[in-house]
């Protein structure tokens, strides 16, 4: 690679064909309307958290065409002169509504939404979706592992593995949102204010002539900090006595603790348990025992019902590549077109029912209980339309009967602004700040939610007005294909 | 984010607070050699494809720390000021060997070595590694893909569902090198001179009052390439007729012929195979049919099986995130160190026999039969042994009565240089030829070894004397641990 990279041309390139002939045809300045949403979460999980609205504002603050990007596009001969001075003219001037990052998401919701000129809104499709897609699946598969932890510590391990450096930079950030404690990956708490933690690897215990050396050396730069990687030769018959040595020769004369000792290899449970032992009996309490290798949150609950006795989790390629299910299907769907001045709802019909779109421009509310705070369900609606403040009636858009009048609640709208007229309107959240949020809006989810095996499912349900709308769409639908049979 | 990302600092934390360690000691020159390599193919197939070269010298090339960088590791309170003015001034030094890209590779070969520093050669550890594991990873399963589509045109449509943007952007690049024929992704067309693909969405379609005004302001623009997608509302009723009706009311007066129809959804079997009559009988022979969907090589095998008309494949999620397998998992171990001005070999001995390391610094040679052009053994020797230029007997490091004298080769030594003393010296191999010879050499394996179920083992044998080297290594290891009891 010669040149940066400009996100810019992060596009598939059909969004540059279409443009092309949208351009042509006049209708590219045509306000429409795109949501961008995702039909199941995960791992059949019980809610999915969202993340990567950032990096997406920054994205798009910065978005523009180059000189050599237009001379690029030109030398592929598929675009017209009038239509490549076009793009390098343009400036974004779409307005954007977001979920707030750290908020829990289900299927079928609008996280983003995209109102502005056609060929502005198909130019960015791939860019969003990739950085939702990525991010989103990360902070959610964290949040998995988190709360398989039971409070314990859970540090983001994963660089080596992750796909590329902006799977490592960015996941970082998203596991953190997820919940972790820290990441291992220096750009990340350079950039995003985010701790960073690490100890020590096998190849620093072999560059010394032994084990003991290369812990003493460790000691004494870091006798406030230290955290021993103990599993280099031999966990309980040399690793373990050496730090115990350690804290006798080195960190007792200077008036320290042994922060703790890492187990990277071998059974974890049986190894955490006898290690907890032998530091008890060497009066090391305090000391703690950090456990890395493979982990996730089906390992992590087994490792605890098990009886393991591991104060801290070090997870990497499974976390950052949420290995078990790495690919999070959010879709970017037109939902209504301007047709002679007016916004006309537009619904992709598809044979595979799932794929399905909901019409119109719309909202996402979220009910909460009044007393409890928690979560109640969620209503995807149209524009405009408001909801009774006192009670309001919700019913499965699948099947009907199923009614349930909602009352004593208090409704947030979940789309807030993110760009007006192309201009960011966003707060700048810190990190920390997100993180916390996450962590108050996931306690307001029943616990049922957030079982891991056959979680409850949690209530989305469209209005009236909007599942009338879609079922208007099907019949017509249905209708036309029935005459033309 | 507001700083731009600098690539040196895409490291793990741990680099940084062992090199202080190194640096306090007074090590952290000593000579090191690292082995980069990976233990098990993916999906348990029979070899790998090198990728990830060129970007990892394009790092190399500008590894630097900025000030910024040093103020944020002077915040942390963790470094000394003489260390971080040593890291300021630092200028890569090493020598670096790697396997060419497109090269097929066998676990526990080294594909990269680095001597040098041994702080340099750890600082840069984790990018090497998430580099080289990511590209290595999607060029593996790209080449998988390709062979499972027999000749067919596959094209990388996965951008939308990367793990974030390097992800989409270096994938293709190893996507392409894997064998794939072209990708969506505008910037990696753009900044690595490949091809680049990609027709409309279902959203063009929508944008249009109907089906056929779509295709009609698309066929008009792109007469000479036009592919349609005829899935928004009806494949066979709508869609096709629709195209057809392109081709004689649009195509047939400019005098070109319809390139493809598009199918995204549905029984791909079917569809094709009804569609494929149905253009045949509408005289549109030379009419692609070009299919999509969560396609990966299991699919595309068994669509093959039952008799699919597909003449071209987008791939897209199950690419892009290698799905069913998404963690390549090369590792960077120590293999010698520098004592008292000797390299001495290094050895990882672990609990778990597979992590046992192979130790001192190596070559690999790749032995092809001198008739068939066939690639027979490969041999991971010590630095400095030479190969009979006529016979040689290689034995299996486990099995080792299970003995072979190979006869009649000629041998590659694998591990060309890419920097020396920090200057690159390797060549800028264009991306199309990296291509061309991933196919050859892909030609020069045995079909026993590219099967898809239980593929035969490749030999990847270990010299006499670097297999005696490690049994010394191991029976030192076990008195040592002996007389401890």
């Amino acid at each position: 690679m010669r040149l940066s990279l400009n996100p810019a041309m992060m596009m598939d390139f059909y969004e540059l064909t279409m443009s092309q002939v949208f351009f042509d045809e006049g209708i590219h300045e045509q306000t429409a309307c795109f949501d961008l949403f995702f039909r199941r979460i995960p791992e059949s999980g019980g809610y999915a958290l969202m993340a990567g609205l950032q990096p997406v504002i920054d994205y798009l603050n910065n978005f523009k065409f180059r000189d050599e990007d237009i001379s690029y596009l030109r030398s592929l001969g598929r675009f017209s002169e009038a239509f490549l001075a076009y793009l390098a003219d343009m400036k974004f001037s779409c307005d954007v509504w977001a979920i707030r990052e750290g908020t829990p998401l289900f299927p079928h919701e609008p996280i983003m939404k995209v109102r502005g000129p056609l060929i502005q809104a198909q130019l960015i499709e791939t860019m969003l979706l990739l950085t939702i897609n990525h991010q989103c699946l990360i902070a959610t598969k964290a949040a998995r592992i988190v709360r398989a932890a039971e409070g314990r510590q859970v540090m983001e391990f994963g660089a080596r593995r992750a796909q590329g450096a902006d799977a490592a930079f960015y996941g970082a950030r998203s596991a953190y949102i997820g919940g972790v404690d820290a990441s291992s990956l220096t750009a990340s708490g350079e950039h995003f204010d985010m701790p960073v933690a690490g100890t020590m690897a096998h190849s620093f215990v072999q560059s010394f002539p032994d084990e003991y050396s290369a812990f003493r050396a460790y000691a004494k730069r870091y006798p406030e900090s230290c955290v021993l990687l103990i599993d280099t030769y031999n966990t309980l018959d040399q690793g373990l006595p050496n730090a115990i040595r350690i804290q006798r020769e080195i960190l007792d004369p200077l008036g320290y603790r042994l922060k703790g000792v890492r187990i990277d290899s071998g059974d974890l449970a049986y190894l955490s348990v006898r290690a907890r032992e032998i530091l008890d009996e060497a009066g090391m309490h305090e000391c703690k025992i950090i456990a890395s290798n493979s982990l996730d949150e089906d390992i992590i609950r087994e490792l605890l019902r098990q009886g393991a006795r591991i104060d801290s989790f070090g997870v990497g390629e499974r976390l950052i590549t949420a290995k078990s299910e790495p690919v999070f299907g959010g879709v970017y769907k037109l939902s209504a077109i301007e047709v002679n001045g007016v916004l006309e709802a537009r619904m992709k019909i598809s044979e595979n029912v799932a794929k399905v779109t909901n019409p119109g421009s719309k909202r996402v509310y979220r009910f909460y209980d009044r007393d409890t705070d928690m979560a109640l369900a969620d209503l995807i609606c149209l524009e405009g339309e408001s909801v009774d403040p006192d009670s309001y009636e919700i019913f499965d858009p699948v099947q009907t009967w199923k009614r349930k009048v909602l009352e004593n609640y208090y409704v947030r709208d979940l789309l807030e602004p993110v760009f007006e007229a192309g201009k960011c309107v966003y707060p700048d959240y810190d990190l920390a700040s997100i993180r916390l949020y996450a962590q108050k809006q996931q306690a307001q989810l029943w616990d049922a939610v957030k079982r891991f095996e056959f979680p409850h499912q949690y209530y989305v349900d469209l209005s009236e007005k909007l599942w009338t709308l879609k079922q208007n769409f099907l019949a017509q639908h249905a209708n036309k294909h029935r005459l033309k049979k």
